[in-house]
């Protein structure tokens, strides 16, 4: 094979590829990034065996064919290269040759016969969907995924469209076992039965998902097949391999009894809470909320530093309260949180605690309060 | 003591001091910073038994004392505080009051009297010397600092006033064993008998040095007493234990046999220098030249990733001539000089060479080249 392509183009195509690219170098051809050329474009793949990305990209293609090399080294490679047109070409036994200036190099590549298989993706079984409602609905939900691996079931968010009062809604939901956070959005779009049931999207495909929703054109298709999800945009298309178990059922988290509301303003709650964390240990962040009235105390201590307290104004009508939180888990929700003012649902000072937009609905988030 | 004091200047005081506190916490009040209120101004000082910073702020006291506080801890609340006047206080038995909008944190500190003691500074006895100058020589030479603390002598950068074809001149001189560098400039002033003879600064106070000789006014002053080294800018003087030690005989390092001077432009040679090393190994970084008359030929590789080279155009009239270096020592240097172009002054593949302007003297590197 042998394509032209300008520094660029090129830098980017690679550097889109690197989130992908497995590091832990179990599988060395996973390590690299599969180049192929056709008719007048090259083609990058990219997988983990999880999550897959292939990106297309027209370029001049004097001779036609496919080769596998290192992708990191590769995007280094490029990223020094003068800003000039770059030649790239394969010669004998996967040995790969790139020239741009004055600079020549040869490196080893892997034959791309031993890449694994990347779908061919049918483009009429996507769904439409605005890339900018996606990645709000991540924003909001995955500072909760689980990262241990052990609960694998945790590991990803859980997406599920529904229709509730009448109104068709996409869902997303996802929790660690300490906290849950869930969001929601009306939602028109051809369902399948795939999204209707529920399906997990595994926590490393999420990121990138929410990367290339983030990226200017606004719209993508998204579908599913042979138990993965499938997401094109422009000249790309993510394949994940789909969580493979049972989402635990969020509803049953969710508390109803609770029926003790606290609003306050967002920003100065948020910077109490950072202030007060400052003196509560770096392990568990614990702080105590008394809320009496139109009153609110955010205290910490700590038996190597000190004490620190703060009054904030709030509104709230209940017999005085007072319930210990981990202030990271506050913090967390409030980072996604943009409405001015927040409301915590409380029932007691060991029952689970709601916190979500006073004014709004569509995001939900539980946390655990701490016990002494 | 009591005292308010706006949050953006207590905030600036205590960033100053955070890279002179002690980290390893080897003695608890090392890493307090020392508070003293007098009549209308608060000093700041922090030590680590080496190094050691005070700084003056004028400010509204109301109560004069002296108090000693986790200089991080405080550092961290400070920063969180709203932007308001904040309140300082001290209580019974070292606790530290502090208020701020409606937020309140009371910190135990530490008795002032175990805080060690801080020399005051004879300002007559201190030299003018512009801070630009210093900056740039701390900057051309800090890089070949010896960061081995086996190798104590090495641990900081040797400053040495002298006359040279009868000008005045300040040197500076640093190595690491595998490369040194020197720097020198015209130096009018009256120095004493410790600069005359030389002295060794130790590393983490030429940072310190080269930080506020980087701040905006341009003139500090400085001095010797007690082993140390004084330097005074605007309201903060910093002390800094000389390292006590031999600094080796650098004169005889740089070699004054070699014959074959290579010139090259900086920013191809920098670049070219970058590409090639990304198939070095990532210990070694290990390239080859090859000159002949008017061609230099960088190259490159790796047994697992390939090969490289590249041409650059180069100025030369010796015989041909192939040696190996290290391309990070060949970077550091070239990262710090700003000339257009560089002369390499070598001898032969196993002998050290040197690396300078081309068109200036000031500045002298010496790297040794890698044996095969």
């Amino acid at each position: 094979m042998e394509f032209k392509i300008d520094k660029e183009t090129f830098l980017r195509a690679l550097q889109k590829i690197q989130g992908i690219v497995e590091k832990r170098n179990t599988m060395p051809i996973l390590s690299n990034v599969l180049i192929e050329a056709y008719a007048d474009r090259i083609e990058l793949t990219a997988t983990d065996l999880e999550v897959g990305m292939k990106s297309s990209y027209g370029t001049t293609v004097t001779r036609e064919g496919r080769i596998t090399v290192a992708a990191k080294k590769l995007y280094e490679i490029v990223k020094e290269l003068p800003e000039e047109i770059i030649s790239f070409s394969t010669k004998e036994n996967d040995w790969v040759e790139i020239r741009c200036g004055k600079a020549h190099f040869s490196i080893v590549g892997l034959s791309p016969e031993e890449f694994p298989y990347f779908p061919k993706v049918n483009e009429e079984s996507l769904i439409r969907i605005e890339g900018a409602l996606l990645a709000d609905m991540i924003e909001k939900t995955s500072y909760a995924i689980c990262f241990d691996e052990t609960k694998y079931n945790l590991n990803g968010i859980f997406v599920k469209a529904t229709v509730e009062d009448d109104k068709p809604i996409l869902r997303m939901v996802a929790t660690d076992g300490h906290r849950l956070s869930i969001a929601e959005k009306e939602f028109h779009g051809a369902v399948g039965p795939e999204m209707s049931k529920g399906v997990i999207f595994p926590k490393k495909g999420i990121f990138e998902l929410k990367k290339i929703s983030e990226e200017e054109s606004t719209e993508l298709a998204l579908g599913f097949m042979d138990n993965s999800a499938v997401i094109k945009k422009g000249n790309t298309v993510v394949v994940m391999r789909l969580v493979d178990g049972e989402f635990p059922d969020y509803t049953r988290v969710v508390p109803v009894a609770n029926d003790k509301i606290v609003t306050v303003a967002r920003d100065p709650f948020l910077h109490s809470l950072r202030r007060m964390s400052i003196l509560s240990s770096e392990k568990f962040k614990g702080i105590r909320m008394e809320i009496n009235g139109e009153q609110m105390i955010i205290s910490s201590s700590n038996p190597e530093l000190g004490e620190a307290s703060e009054e904030l104004e709030a509104t709230y009508s209940g017999p005085p309260l007072s319930i210990r939180f981990n202030a990271k888990y506050l913090l967390d929700v409030l980072a996604v949180l943009n409405e001015n003012d927040v409301a915590l649902v409380l029932r007691d000072e060991l029952s689970p605690a709601i916190v979500k937009p006073a004014a709004m609905d569509g995001f939900t988030a539980v946390i655990m309060p701490m016990r002494l």
